[in-house]
């Protein structure tokens, strides 16, 4: 590397999550989603088996995504209440993808443990490349996404929903540094078993 | 971002696998693996479980992991060509980190899968740590991690070993980069379903 590796490193410490109430507008445009998906593809691909893609819902179809949210809420015997709260979450963040992964369980030098890995590592790195450029972005899960009436909305066969990401612009002031230390037994050094 | 965020992109983006023929010494240094650990934990990890963690195998650990995998093989049925060939495979590597993941089944609102995203984001963060710093590295595979032989010898309860790392400094010319076009679908803007 030319430039100061130290440099590099607090960039990518200095990421942290921006939750829904922490991104405002302006969404990222597309040719940053591009090049954030295109570094995704970087991440290790053991017998290059592409277990991930992404899938942006624009502005205009988020109010279909909040009907498919209402569905499953109603399906999951939801109350009114509860139901308006799960077709208002498909308006969160002003950009919004989602994560959807191909897992194959017939390939037995990549066992799906391993395509997971490759699909965080791919996520992992959507996220650096959002906020180097600038922008803030947060992995959320929840269980509408692994329900069947989202999953056939997003997925082909042998799909599944891996997660979503919500990416915007920080609003208010970025947050403090994060300054825990890390667990001590984060990096050990290994002892052969005795037998 | 104070710096050009196209050259931090680049960066990352340069960073490409380099397996065992591809590294040599010298190792990264233990504040370098250090580092790269830190930057791991610096992944997405809902709820905070700290689902991964990496044990060192040191240079003199390495005679001792062999003959772990000479047992692993015999146990497959391995003739001694193969049992000799997995024994040679501890010796890969100037580093060989293993990574220890503890995936729970019992947190409702973390599945598995999102677990596992997280041991990848955070395997992601290591390997760009390493890269910055000027050290190649690789994920590998290979079903003797998968061996309870192995897993009994880096695990605790409840524990699996994800993958090994191997890292070292570029051996030879640096490979060109990759010119590949990303596939046609890897980042594609959602169509709600029409029922």
């Amino acid at each position: 590397m030319t430039a100061d590796p130290q440099h590099l490193l607090a960039a990518l410490r200095a990421r942290r999550s921006l939750g829904p109430r922490g991104l405002a507008d302006p969404a990222p445009p597309p040719e940053v989603l591009q090049q954030a998906a295109e570094l995704a593809l970087r991440a290790p691909d053991h017998l290059a088996l592409r277990p991930v893609r992404f899938v942006h819902v624009g502005r205009d179809e988020r109010t279909a995504l909040g009907e498919l949210f209402a569905r499953v809420a109603l399906d999951q015997g939801r109350d009114a209440e509860g139901v308006a709260i799960a077709r208002e979450r498909a308006l969160t963040g002003p950009t919004l993808l989602a994560v959807v992964a191909r897992i194959r369980d017939d390939v037995p030098d990549v066992p799906p443990h391993e395509q997971w890995l490759t699909v965080g590592a791919a996520v992992m790195n959507l996220l650096h490349a959002l906020h180097l450029q600038g922008y803030g972005a947060k992995v959320l899960g929840g269980s509408p996404a692994r329900h069947e009436i989202v999953r056939r909305a997003f997925c082909h066969a042998g799909e599944q929903l891996a997660c979503w990401v919500i990416a915007g612009t920080a609003a208010g002031d970025p947050l403090p540094p994060a300054t825990e230390r890390p667990p001590r037994d984060l990096l050990t050094d290994w002892t052969p078993p005795a037998d």
